[in-house]
């Protein structure tokens, strides 16, 4: 793909006789990396299909992202859903249940699934897309999880001695294990489970 | 670096007037693989390189292997301790605890620990090496774990109606989480914890 200079900008950046302002340029790179992410996933996502995409050169690109790893989160975070709310209806089975087999739905056999672990894979090997994401994707995901076990906890619902955290990765954790490592369906029915087994223990 | 010809055969290829076996080449590459993983990683892992530490041309690897992905595994496990035992002392909680935690002990802290996550990283784009990662790797370790919860299923000691591999998924994929996504400490005490957790249940 062609690369274009800094001195002799693409046609889309003309604007009048002017350059872009950056809040655009930026949004426009955002908008390239979300479509070529979506449309090729990680494996054929580079710098350059951005660059080229958006119509600005890849030392633009560069100035604001350390790593192709790092674009590709902004560009996929760029058109994310924001946060969702974990509503607390009073019975932490039940909300844990809807919440996990929400975020089984938004997962399973969609585009956005796909990318979520391609990103993961690709921070297997980029250390500053690995901290972007657990600080901006799952971090406030988890956050909100381990708020509402603490909520239960308080209730009276759910044993103190209990780790929050682990409670989350006991039921989170192990969906993302079979989004990455497919050993078994991912199902709302999984997640079901994995919450009734985890409140009740398995021992007989 | 250099790609060696098939016509040209490298050096090390040479052994007295003939080529090397090919049980040799092979097991060359293997151990030419297994070396740059170690040393580099999946972000520094490359055919050419594999080529070049195994005297060999590219060509001749590609026979062998689909994918960058596949040969990295090849040479993975080719260096690997084999599938580890899952010995039944009648207690299952003694015996989860111990096997989780030996599986923390082993993918913490050592380059063969860092190796692993990256493969599984790498299978998130690369479909073969996936489906080789979960036959030859997990898949072994998964049938142990499952068939230790079968047989306390058995003797009453877990319930009839948990399914083994939501609780494998449930302690190993807890693990494998926090593995990838290090928001909190994989140790042996946080292996501990999931058994406990998992078996007695967190409902008050």
């Amino acid at each position: 793909m062609p690369v274009l200079s800094e001195r002799e900008p693409h046609p889309r950046a003309r604007r009048g006789r002017g350059r872009r302002p950056a809040a655009e340029v930026r949004a426009d790179v955002l908008a390239a990396a979300n479509a070529l992410l979506l449309s090729e996933g990680m494996g054929g996502f580079t710098i350059e299909g951005v660059a080229d995409g958006a119509g600005v050169s890849k030392t633009t690109i560069y100035k604001w992202w350390s790593s192709k790893g790092a674009l590709a989160l902004d560009g996929y975070l760029s058109a994310a859903p924001c946060t969702p709310a974990f509503p607390d209806s009073g019975d932490i089975a039940a909300d844990l249940t809807a919440q996990l087999g929400a975020f089984v739905r938004q997962v399973t056999g969609t585009a956005v699934g796909r990318v979520l672990v391609e990103l993961v894979g690709q921070a297997q090997t980029d250390p500053a897309l690995c901290e972007a994401f657990l600080e901006r994707y799952t971090g406030p995901r988890r956050r909100l999880a381990a708020e509402a076990v603490r909520r239960a906890q308080g209730r009276g619902q759910l044993r103190l001695d209990a780790d929050p955290e682990a409670i989350v990765d006991q039921l989170w954790g192990a969906c993302y294990y079979r989004l990455l490592l497919p050993h078994g369906p991912l199902t709302e029915d999984f997640a079901a489970a994995l919450v009734k087994d985890l409140l009740r223990g398995v021992r007989a």
